[in-house]
C-alpha cells in the first residue's frame, strides 16, 4: 500500500577515490528529490578519480553526547555539586559501561546558569550514530547523581546543551557525531577542463560567498555552500536520522590556489552523525546500501562508521566543489538545472 | 530495482484538528526511520480534536529568496550602484513578472562590505516553494542589472546572503519561506490527563530547556525540542525539498500558563519553506499525498501552499507538545522508546 | 577630589586623511590604558596622508532603534493588531514627530512568538545618538497603540529587539546607528615600506583569521581583529555612550590584492553609534574634543554626527590596517608592545 | 593639559553586600556618561545590605586564552601534528611556566578547518587579566611548535580562535577569564518596597525580553537587560581593558519565583575578563581604587582579581535587577530617568 513508504528517488553515484583514514573506490547512493543533484556528484567522483590521492580522509574525533539538566535551589548548591559529580568520573563511566559495552564515557562538560546545573554526557558508541545509547546513558547518570545528591532535583533528560538537530554553537566547538576533514588537491588542467574555471576565481568566490557572505547573513559556525544536499540525500539513502543534517551541514569549505594555478579544497564537517548499526538500520534496503558501501564487513568497532563518515564527507566535498565551480561563471548554473530538467523528464 | 527508490517507512496520524488560517480537520503523513515520532504527534492530534479551537494556525508573511553578488572597484561604487537599482525597483519588478506570472518581487534588500554588494531579491512565488522560481530571477536581474552597471561585475547568481539551507540569523529577520505561528490552549483536565503533567511543570521546563538550554548552546533564532524531526518527516512524505529542514527547524516554541492550569502552548516557525507544485511534486505519490491533504483543490495562487504550511506547523506542535510533556517526567521518555520500539518490532 | 573623576590617559593620533561622504585632514583622541594602541593607529593615519584620496568614507545609513513588546492573548489577536499598527504608520509617525523636531520615524518592523508582538521602531534622530529620543519616542508611541488596542497589554518598554549593547544579528541586518564602510587602496610600495608585508600575506591573514578563525570561534557578523579596541577609545575621548562597542565591534574587514601587489583594505561597520548632542555632550571636555574635531559645526541636522562617524570609522581601519600588518611577521606584535611599553614607562 | 587624559564621570555607590566565594561589604566605583546607572546600581546595592546573605557569589572557572595559527599542507598533516602537540603537553606546559611564575598552561583545545591548524591556549594567570601574558606565551610556544614541526609553518599568533573583544561562542564555551554567577533571594516585601514589582512579574518579564525578545534579536549567548552598561563603568574605574565588555556583556539573566512570592534573581557571566595587577594598574587613580576595593591585599595569586570579579559582577546584578523591576511598570523607566537628569542638572 503507497502510504507504508515515501519513495524517494535514489541513484548510485560515483565511485569516489577516497584514501587517508578512509581508503576507497566506492559508489554512494543518493535519495532526492532535487535530481540535479546526481550529476553535480558525479562531477566531484571523476575528478576524485583523476587524482592519484582522490579525497583524502581525516576522522578528528568521535563521540554523542546528551545534556542532562538538573535544578538546585542556587548557584552555590550547584557548583558544590557540579564539582562533586565531575570529580567522580570513574564512577560515572563504570555505570554507562555496564548498560552496553559499546557505549564509552569519555567526557562530562558542565554549565551552570543561576541555579540550574547542566551536565553534558559524551559518549563514543562504537558503530552506532548513539542517540538511544547517550538517552539511556543519561537517564542511568541523572538516577545516579540524583542519589547522590538530594539537594538537586530532575530539570530534564534533555536540556538542549546536547544539542540534537538544531543550528548551535556547542556542537562543533565541544563535538558531536564524528569530526572530519576531506580535501584534494587538483591540478590546474583539471581544474580548467573538468569545472571549467580556474583556482584564484574558485578560491576568490569561496572568500566572498561562503565567507564573508554566511556572515553578513548571521551564519553561525557555516560557511559552505550547500552541503545540507548532500548530507540529507546520503543520510536517507543509508537509513541514518536526516534531521541530523541541522548541525551536520554546519561546516566550512576552505580553498587555496597553489603552485601554478593548482586548487587546494576542502570541507571541514565537525558534527558528521552516522551509524552502521541500530535504529533503522536493519531494514532491507538500508542493510543493502550499508553492505554494498562496505560497511557491515567484520571489523573494530568504530570502524565501520568511521567508513561511513569518510563516503558522507567526501560526497560532500563532491557536491561543493561542482557548485562553487558553476557558480564562478554567469549563467552556468541555471543552464545545467534547466538542461537536467529536460533530460529528466525526457528519461520518465 | 530496490536501488530506483529509497522506501522511508510512512504512517498517516492524525487527524489534528486546525482553525484560523487553515481550517481543517486532516490525518498528515510522516515519513520517518525513528517510530516514536507517529505516537508522539498523534498524542497531539488527539488533543488538538479535544479542544474546541483545535491548533489555531496564524500566516504572518510569505516570500521566496535569492541573494546575488555583484563586484564593484570599491565601497563607494558599491553604494551608488546600489542607490541607483533599489531605485528602479519597479523595472526589476517587471522584469520578473514577466518571467512567470506566480513570480512577483517584493523587495530588495542590500548590504555592502568593502566593494562587495549583495542583492537580496524577495519574491512571492504562489504555492511553488520558489527555489527554481527566484534563482532564475535572480539571474535576469543581475543581467538587468550588469546592463545598466558596466562598472559592476558578476560576483556569484547566490552571494549566500539568500540564505538556502543554513543555520543563519538573515532568514529570520527578513524572512524567507512562510512565517507561520500555531498556538492551542489546553484545559487543565486534559493537560492532566492526556500529558500527564501540569501546564506550570511544561512552562517551566519551556523555559529551562529551550529558551536557557539553547541560549547556553550558542543557539541561533532557534528555542525549541526537536522541530527538525516533525519537518523532516512531512517534508519527505510531502515532497518538499527537505534540506530546508535546516532553516525550518530554527523556530521558537512559547508556552504560559493561563487561570487556574490551563496551558497555553505555541510554536513560530518563522522560515518555513513548502510548495505544492514545482520540482518534485509531480511525483506519483506526491501527488496522493498532497491530494489527500487538500492541497491541490482550484484556489487562488498561494492557497493551496497556504494550507500545507498550516499543516506543517500544526505538526510540529503536536510533536513538540507531547515530547516536551514526556520530559517533564523523569524516565517517562526512555519507557515509552522502549515501548514503542518493542511494539515496532512485534508488529512487523 | 580624585573620586569625581576617572582620568583615563588620552591621546590625539593623526592627521587621518579623509574622503567621500567626509572629507577632512584631521587628528583623533584616544582614550585608552593600551598604550599601543596610539602609535598604532597613527602608523595607518600616516599611510592615509601617503595616498591622494585617504581613506574613502561612504556612509550607507543611519538610524536609531527602540523596540516594544506587548502581549496578546494568542498569535491571531497579534497578529491582526500588528497589520492595524503597521497600517497606520502616519498617525504613529505624527506622535513622534510631535514630540521632537529632530525625531523622524522612518520604520516599524515587528515580530510575532506565540502570543507576544515586538514592534521595532527605527527613528532618524538628527545629529543625536538617539538612545533617549527613541525611548521617549516608544513610551509616546505604546500609549497611541494600547489606546487604539485594548485587547493588547503592556510587556515592556524595550523587548531586547531593539538590541541595546548587546551581540545580536537583528543590528547588522535591519540597522542601528550609522551605517560606515571605509576603505582605501595602497601602493605596493608603502605597504612593503610602511606595513612591512605584502598585500597577498595581508590579504591571505584575512581570510585565515578574521574570516575562518571567526567562523569556528562561533562569531556572529563579525570579522575582524579588534575593531573594539579603537572604538572604546574614540568613543570614551568624545563623549560616546561607549557601552555601544559591543555591537560596533560586529564588522568585516575584507581584502583584496589588486593589479601587482596593491592592496585594498576595507572596514565595514554596519551598527555605529555616534551622536555629537545629547547626553553626556555638553562636558566641558567633550564640547572641546567635538569642537576641535569640526563636530559642532552648524550645519544641516545629521552632519556633525556622520562627520564623527567617519572619523571613527577611518580610526578604526587605521588601527586594524596596522595589526593586521603586524601579524603577518613572526614576532613582530609582541617586540613592538614591548617596546612601546618600555618607552612608556621612561617616558612618565 | 586637558588633551592628557578623558576624565570620565565617577562616583562610588553601595555598599554592596557580598558573600560566598567573596565575602564583603563594599562600595564599587562607576565611571559613566550615563548618570542614571549610579541610583540603579544603589538600588541594588540597597536591597543585598537588606538581605541577610546578600549577593551570593560562585567563582566556577579562570583561565586566559590565545590562540595560534599554523598552516599545513593539508588536513592530515596538521591533523598529525596537533596529535603530536597536545600530547606533549607537559613540554609545552614547562615551556609557559618558564616565562612567568603566575603562568600555567591548563588547557590547548585544536581546531582543523581544511589545511588550517589552530591551537587554543589556555592559562591561569594570578591576579592579571593575562592578555599580555597569554601572547608571550603563545610567541614562546609558536616557536617551540615550529622547532619540532618543520612541516607546519606560521600562520597568525592570534587565529581569532581566542576569542579577545568579539561577539563569538567559543569563550563562554570552553572559557575565557572568570566565571562567575552571583544570585540572591529577595522576599516578597522587598521586591513589593524595594523594587514596585512582584516575583511573577518580573520572571514573566524576564522570559518575554532577556529569553525570547533575545532570541529573535538573534543574540549569541545572550540574554540580560544591559550588562554592558555596568560592565564598562566598573572597568574602566578599576583600570581593566573595557574593550572586553564585548565578550563580558554575553550572560544570561535567570530568576524565579519561590515560595509566596520571593524572587530569586541571578546573573551568570561566563566570560568575565578583569586583573589587579598588570598593564593600567600601576597607574595612581587605579592603585586608589583597587586599593580601597580591598584588591591589593597580600592574600594568594588569583584572590585579589577573584574578589574584584565578585565585585563586578555582583554589581551587574544589582544594575540589572532594578533595571528589569522599573520595566515591569509602564512608564516608569522614562520618568525615573527624566528625573535623574533633571536632579543631576541642577547638582552640577
Amino acid at each position: 500500500m503507497s502510504g507504508d513508504i515515501t519513495p524517494i528517488p535514489t541513484r548510485w553515484v560515483g565511485p569516489l577515490r577516497l584514501t587517508g583514514d578512509v581508503e576507497a573506490e566506492q559508489d554512494v547512493p543518493l535519495a532526492t528529490y532535487e535530481s540535479p543533484l546526481w550529476p553535480s556528484v558525479g562531477r566531484g567522483a571523476r575528478i576524485s578519480r583523476l587524482v592519484a590521492d582522490g579525497i583524502r580522509v581525516s576522522v578528528i574525533d568521535e563521540r554523542m553526547t546528551r545534556s542532562s539538566l538538573f535544578v538546585a535551589a542556587d548557584a552555590a548548591t550547584a557548583l558544590r555539586a557540579s564539582r562533586d559529580i565531575t570529580g567522580r568520573f570513574a564512577e560515572l563511566a563504570a555505570t554507562v559501561s555496564a548498560q552496553s559495552r559499546h557505549a564509552r564515557l569519555i567526557d562530562v562538560d558542565t554549565e551552570i546558569v543561576g541555579n540550574l546545573l547542566y551536565l553534558r554526557f559524551a559518549l563514543t558508541t562504537g558503530d552506532a550514530s548513539g542517540h538511544n545509547m547517550v538517552t539511556l546513558a543519561a537517564e542511568a547518570l541523572m538516577a545516579q547523581i540524583l542519589g547522590w545528591h538530594p539537594e538537586l532535583s530532575y530539570g530534564s533528560i534533555s536540556g538542549n546543551y546536547c544539542s540534537d538537530k538544531k543550528a548551535t554553537a556547542v556542537n562543533g566547538i565541544l563535538g558531536r557525531g564524528r569530526s572530519v576533514v576531506v580535501d584534494i588537491l587538483i591540478p590546474a588542467d583539471l581544474v580548467r577542463d573538468q569545472l571549467r574555471t580556474t583556482a584564484a576565481r574558485l578560491v576568490e568566490l569561496n572568500v566572498r560567498k561562503n565567507l564573508v557572505g554566511s556572515t553578513i547573513a548571521g551564519a553561525l559556525r557555516s560557511a559552505n555552500a550547500h552541503y545540507a544536499n548532500m548530507l540529507l540525500a546520503i543520510f536517507l539513502a543509508t537509513g541514518q536520522d536526516a534531521a541530523n543534517i541541522v548541525e551536520g551541514s554546519q561546516g566550512i569549505t576552505y580553498a587555496e590556489e597553489r603552485g601554478d594555478g593548482d586548487l587546494y579544497f576542502s570541507c571541514s564537517l565537525p558534527t558528521l552523525i552516522v551509524g552502521t548499526v541500530g535504529n533503522g538500520k536493519d531494514l532491507p534496503f538500508v542493510d543493502d546500501a550499508l553492505t554494498r558501501l562496505g560497511c557491515r564487513e567484520d571489523r573494530e568497532p568504530g570502524e565501520n562508521a568511521r567508513r561511513l563518515a569518510g563516503l558522507v564527507a567526501a560526497t560532500v566535498l563532491c557536491g561543493e566543489l561542482s557548485l562553487l565551480a558553476a557558480q564562478t561563471n554567469q549563467g552556468e548554473l541555471m543552464q545545467s538545472h534547466l538542461l537536467l530538467e529536460r533530460r529528466s523528464e525526457t528519461s520518465r
